[in-house]
């Protein structure tokens, strides 16, 4: 007979429901372990006891690594890890509707996962003081775990990865969310990886490398520069968070348009329906084709000891590192890094519309995208590339963003992009509030999103890139 | 001042909360405007009136078609339409770990759109008598809009789509559901498609191909064999439905359980976040690699002048066909197909659980897939491929569906896969109830789902098969 929950262990919860509150408790909730002050002196200490170096080094000195002698792409001798290709991109509409260049293949699905559990009923997540050799300051906040394929089926020989098993099927504990997540792919070819967060009621042992910090905690470290992750960004942007309270009705401050943004009640300019269609228009509009080509047929860049780099010297080059350090999975290892030329800028545009903070996202297609466009933020670029050339080239709201009053910016920090790939990638990541006056009608391309409603595009694993991600996980910084 | 739903246009309305009992009710009223019976014998009108022929060609009779000399790819001169290449395909883990085969390549996204109205205050769908040359009965239903990117941006030279204007914006109408779903994974390399329903309110004119059906009208079509085209079953899968009413507690029946699957309030074996999570646990547990190659590189399988086949017969084979019509975009034209060597074999295994009808689906891995694994259903297969074969080398409850009893089974029919790249192409789509005393326990990478959430799913776009989809827009059938 029919009996509407009737079993043990049935879940018939709305997804979300129960978990989005608990975030934002935790979000809430000072550190009962440590204090925020005690986690930025532990990862100094963390730096510090360890004798980490980082040095360039010729193509020659990489161990395991070589161009391969037929297609001159940049491989580990083991064929996993990841390779350096070339690619050749067709698009239109576009401006340039034609290009080659370098790439990074990595076609494994790595986790990131971040641990979490309650301590005084309010949930803490594990995090990590790691060392990526491409992060100018070495050792940043991280998840639990960042593993790739090779690393955790063991081609790296290296040490087993601590806390892995929470992670893999079968495990014990609750997955509270999951999915694919894409990265940067301008600069790698259909790059995802798991982005996931288990609940665990069990002990776990405390290694040195690690410690419980509440949301809240992750908040404060995420408004310095250069201190959480880009692993980590990206996995705290898939959670979804409740309203930590319903503001006056009369409150039109900045906080309170902000708290009702998180509130999938709250009037929207779209639905989310809306807003699917929407993307899945721009992805019918743009034909992209990605074909993988030799690193050495690759047009206007050229190769010698040191580096593979454009011949303008924009872009990014790709060089290779040496790097001793003693808590990675592996003692001391080299490999190549990818080094961007000119620091990044990316930016929210956010509005105020019926009282409810809206984003301006826009849909970017894109070289390495896995599926043609991708939600991006309202400004993404590197500025450096569009200094001299006219108005019309440039990408749409890069001067006004360069020109922003500083009591408009809610956000502003560098924050660092993979180092585990990427050389000294700097982005300077800001949130906007526009002005009342600033127009409501959206250009071609773009949408205002409440960041419910971009949350729920995150967890629909539909495609919001990395760079909005991170800015997502910032924005909520804010409330 | 913040105020809730104060804005004219705003929708702040629960997706898909008004539009799914609106299917619902169209989909329990029998049509206003012709009859089913109507409908069938105006569809062979269709067939009769309009002189069509198709038949099969060699090669070098197919216009504006060639092997190209470099790559030995079959090519249309327009660089346009698609392309037949070689795929180099690496799986693991899999039994048989790495192959290559001839596959169709189609990057551009094309619509299939159906245009609704009320009529009465019922939705009707605005169908079309449609002819492809590779339906054995050559006339289907299809939908309003059916069309490749080259259709529509007049490479085909001919006449223009009636109705496009409704699917692409600027439009009038209102988007209903919309998404990019992929078709046929094993012979498609990473093909999609825009479904989309519109609705509008506006005066249409009929033209003679197109009729006004009730989805009544349209499941009643779907029990027989091959009337409803697949791309009409796609674009029919991607609607939500509300339950019609809700089943008396005592009532035990299929029909009752099945009600229930459509309600998101029925208990669950799981949640949709597990089902995402377990989804991208597949993901993360298969590596795809997919090379394109050259046609002429591909290994066991020969061209003559009238085919490219396997050596041992199995699986495919490329054909030429010319076809003689009146009502297509162009009058006649020639043009490859794929033929499969063999009828295919798919189906849902079925169970009540607490009163609730749950769908046993998988995660399967696919030569062409977008994202390494789709949901298919329980079993999907060419059951030729696995005569003699020993059991462990066939797949997972092929031989359950086989041997099942007839009074389990609770729908069954010949469907064609989509007409104008396959030559009869031919799938017994099936649901079968399994005995109560089926486990619950699931298989490695299947899981029990209710209709509800895996049209959740289907809304995504995460990948729901089209084989899947198909059976699911069957399976609404039997309500």
């Amino acid at each position: 007979m029919y009996q509407a929950g009737s079993r043990a262990g049935r879940s018939n919860a709305p997804d979300g429901a129960l978990t989005a509150p608990r975030f934002t408790a935790s979000a809430t909730t000072k550190g009962r372990l440590i204090s925020t002050e005690q986690c930025l002196d532990w990862l100094a200490q963390q730096r510090a006891q360890r004798a980490f170096s980082v040095e360039q080094v010729p193509f020659d000195q990489l161990v395991g690594w070589h161009f391969h002698k037929d297609t001159g792409n940049l491989v580990h001798q083991s064929g996993r890890f990841f390779t350096i290709e070339g690619l050749q991109v067709h698009l239109e509409p576009a401006r340039v509707q034609d290009w080659n260049q370098p790439i990074i293949v990595q076609r494994e699905i790595g986790i990131l996962g971040i641990l979490v559990k309650e301590f005084d009923g309010v949930l803490h997540c594990l995090m990590q003081a790691k060392m990526e050799p491409g992060n100018s300051n070495l050792v940043q906040l991280s998840p639990t775990v960042q593993a790739t394929r090779s690393n955790y089926t063991g081609v790296h020989k290296g040490k087993a990865i601590p806390y892995l098993e929470h992670f893999r099927a079968p495990r014990q504990g609750t997955v509270l969310v999951d999915s694919l997540q894409s990265e940067q792919s301008g600069w790698f070819l259909h790059k995802r990886n798991r982005n996931i967060v288990v609940e665990t009621t069990e002990d776990i042992e405390l290694l040195p490398d690690f410690a419980w910090l509440t949301l809240y905690q992750i908040q404060e470290l995420l408004r310095l520069d250069n201190v959480v992750n880009m692993d980590a960004r990206t996995v705290l942007s898939i959670m979804p968070f409740a309203p930590p309270e319903a503001p006056a009705e009369q409150d039109t401050g900045f906080r309170a348009a902000l708290v009702r943004s998180l509130d999938a009640e709250s009037p929207t300019v779209h639905s989310v329906t809306e807003a699917m269609s929407w993307l899945t228009e721009n992805k019918a509009r743009y034909e992209l084709t990605q074909q993988r080509i030799r690193l050495d047929e690759v047009d206007c860049w050229h190769r010698d000891e040191e580096r593979i780099a454009h011949q303008d010297g924009g872009f990014f080059s790709i060089v290779g590192v040496a790097v001793r350090a003693e808590n990675r999975e592996v003692g001391s290892w080299t490999q190549p890094l990818l080094a961007p030329a000119h620091e990044g800028l990316v930016a929210f545009l956010v509005k105020k519309i019926d009282g409810v903070l809206h984003i301006l996202i826009q849909a970017r297609p894109s070289a390495g995208a896995l599926d043609i466009v991708e939600v991006a933020p309202t400004l993404q670029c590197t500025p450096e590339t569009y200094l001299g050339l006219p108005a019309e080239h440039r990408p749409r709201f890069l001067d006004e963003v360069i020109a922003v009053p500083q009591n408009r910016v809610r956000y502003v920090a560098w924050q660092s992009e993979e180092g585990g790939r990427f050389l000294n990638a700097h982005i300077r990541y800001q949130v906007i509030e526009v002005e009342d006056d600033f127009p409501e009608q959206e250009p071609d391309g773009f949408r205002w999103l409440t960041v419910h409603q971009l949350s729920a595009l995150v967890g629909f694993g539909v495609g919001v890139n990395v760079e909005a991600r991170s800015l997502l996980a910032c924005l909520h910084t804010l409330w």
